[in-house]
């Protein structure tokens, strides 16, 4: 390691308390986003945080939470920008915190509140990084630019509106950190290059004006089953979607990826233990279950009601009928048009009384797993925690990415552990993940230089 | 209309007063079975009614509430038997109500109070015209049986247990006169002459330990799509029900009931306009509908639960999920054989982990609608309401007929009337009616002289 980065990592380090300080002045905002609450307060605090140190910034209102963004332009080449979000998950349960979830605690080097994962303490990692730079070096290696919202909790409602109004300010950066990652299981760093993309939607059938006697089935048509018949034509028991076009446009997984996935430690048995069961679907070995997970899109039934579901054995037509379902996308798969592919289906099919109450959806989104800005992380990885990151080329899940894909490649790593309980009571992270976070930023800053 | 009956129709007017003031005292018991509430004291003030009426009585102990029994034998050649029950439908909600639930009130000619028609009115409907008979003519024509239970608006959980001890009390009765009946939307009496069967089950399947992500879709197995892949083997779209020997057992249909079906006034229109809907399913015309009502056997899904019901698009695995499913029965299938070759279906359809959590039920009952007891029921109804009565040869709904099947012919006639509101609010019986049901027992009575 040469000798200057060195003196970054040791000013990162004496810097802790002041870094921790911060952190408990923002923790103690309860920026819910699911309750619209504090979202101004929270991007007020984060405007404050980059311009005391010397960013930049502009507050963007939306129609709903607005979005911050800070900029230090020092002529460089090379421009890095961080995507972060200061709006948190609600807290409750209450009662299943071991402290208050808005009052940074510390216990045995570990630091608990609500947001010090996902995704407060990111913010504070990233800025101190940068800060320490500066006092060490001087000079910046590259331009900083970050983006932070305050609805990601809440399917970033209106990001999309803020990315296309400020175009320009994402045009032309070289390389983006996102919000999230850390350590696994295994103690080992992941990075996470793509989401999947979803389509969400809700629909529903009503075949009667009013519940009837069971006496009735005869003569009636029971909506929980009518339903029931539209749900089975949406994919066959080999999981294989059903809706016409679904796989047309989906794109190629290259050699790279491939081999990615072959690399990544997927813990298949570790995953039955946790979650209690057997045996993948359809009899898959491990390797295709870890091939299915990072490239099947999906159809997923989050949930169904219809009827009586309380006590005891009432007998009766229901008159409606609900279902929820996710559809996981892959990379080139456009939600609107399965959205219109499955209208149609449902018309073709018989079920025009199917209604489709609401549905939302992104695309997918994905940074070649070669791309040049991939290795710089992975340097710099290198550099702090002494081996190779684990790459998933794509999240089973889904975010926002697809918004700033267009304009850059994007990396996801972190300061979480595999227990942070991200969206759970008790939210943590270690103290010296929090101080290595800042350190890997500051060895990618370093490795910014050379591109 | 001879001399004798007419003078024992005037004494049933003449007694209108003490037969309300006894169900005055009636309805003030709450005995609500599902609620296990008043049901000792409902069965007291059965006993009592009959005691002082001079009949022999006892109460049966059974796990649940009592039964009552109590009996007038006069040497007759025949036997003429009431089932009723003392037992009411919970009143809420209360505030649906324009006169309290358990006061009598009389408005306009209509007498208010949870279990005026159901089934507490009858009762006495049943005891005063026999009284009057007495008065009048002083020898009855038959002796009279009743058995009153205090648990037929709770599945009649214990009556088995009773009819099984107490079988000798049934055996060599004649005839019975089922719990309810009255007059139809048309203002035309309605015999009821037989129910369906039903075996009602609780499925449920879990697949994880614990809800999860649907970002693990491809590698999880959904228990809402499990039990889903189940439900749809158990019918086709046309309704054919799959477990295997489901249709062996069926009695066939007699060119009689044939008849009965083809007579009766199924008003298919007016059942459309108020349920909502348009068209009777698979294409049935009304009167292939009206055949089906009375003679299909169903498999009705009453309720399915799986995952997230509440707003908004939460995106899980869930790990249980639960069905509620009544099959109706007709005439010879049997419940149990039913279930056994349901569980047999399940397990060799791959389906092993679907489990069977709960079940009830009874079998069909049926009296021939060309029995000699029918045609008595239909002459003392044409004598009252001087019209033929309308026969059902069965109810699509269920109840524990084939109990007293095994011994006796049975027709549920009664006081009610379409809007009674048995189980809702503002339960209701017209006094007209309370009437002329007395003197339509008094002309059963005299019917029951020359058989």
């Amino acid at each position: 390691m040469n000798l200057t980065l060195e003196n970054v990592f040791k000013k990162i380090e004496g810097q802790k308390d002041l870094a921790l300080k911060d952190l408990t002045d923002f923790i103690k905002i309860p920026s819910v986003s699911a309750k619209e609450q504090n979202l101004q307060e929270a991007a007020e605090f984060s405007e404050q945080l980059l311009r005391k140190n010397n960013y930049q910034t502009k507050i963007h209102s939306t129609k709903g939470g607005p979005v911050v963004t800070g900029w230090l332009d020092v002529g460089a080449k090379r421009t890095l920008l961080f995507y972060d979000h200061a709006d948190v998950q609600p807290a409750e349960p209450f009662e299943l915190w071991d402290s208050p979830p808005f009052e940074l605690t510390i216990k045995n080097g570990q630091v608990f509140g609500r947001g010090v994962a996902d995704n407060k303490g990111e913010i504070i990692v990233r800025i101190y990084a940068i800060k320490a730079w500066q006092e060490v070096m001087g000079e910046l290696p590259c331009n900083i630019k970050f983006v932070i919202e305050t609805e990601e909790e809440s399917s970033s409602k209106n990001l999309a509106s803020y990315v296309e109004k400020d175009a320009n300010f994402l045009k032309g950066v070289d390389g983006c950190i996102w919000e999230f990652g850390g350590r696994n299981q295994n103690n080992v760093q992941e990075f996470i290059l793509g989401v999947k993309g979803i389509l969400y939607v809700q629909l529903s059938v009503q075949t009667l004006s009013k519940d009837a006697h069971s006496a009735n089935a005869p003569v009636m048509t029971n909506a929980g089953e009518r339903l029931l018949q539209a749900i089975t034509k949406l994919k066959n028991e080999q999981n294989k979607i059903l809706i016409p076009e679904f796989y047309t446009n989906i794109a190629k997984i290259s050699s790279e990826e491939k081999q990615a996935i072959k690399d990544y430690k997927f813990n298949g048995e570790e995953l039955k233990k946790s979650y209690g069961f057997d045996a993948f679907p359809r009899g898959m070995k491990e390797e295709e279950a870890k091939m299915a997970y990072f490239t099947e899109p999906t159809c997923n039934l989050c949930g169904f009601g219809s009827g009586w579901l309380g006590e005891g054995g009432k007998t009766v037509i229901p008159k409606e009928a609900m279902v929820k379902i996710d559809f996981r996308l892959v990379k080139d798969q456009d939600p609107e048009t399965i959205l219109n592919n499955l209208r149609k289906y449902l018309d073709d099919s018989g079920f025009p009384d199917v209604k489709i109450d609401w549905w939302n959806g992104y695309p997918a989104a994905k940074t070649p797993v070669s791309h040049e800005f991939v290795e710089i992380c992975k340097r710099a990885n290198k550099e702090v925690y002494n081996h190779e990151p684990e790459i998933q080329p794509t999240s089973g899940g889904s975010g926002p990415m697809h918004l700033f894909e267009q304009y850059m490649p994007i990396v996801s790593l972190g300061s979480g552990h595999a227990d942070s309980n991200a969206h759970s009571p008790n939210e943590n992270i270690f103290i010296v993940d929090f101080i290595d976070g800042m350190k890997c930023i500051a060895a990618i800053l370093n490795e910014m230089k050379n591109w």
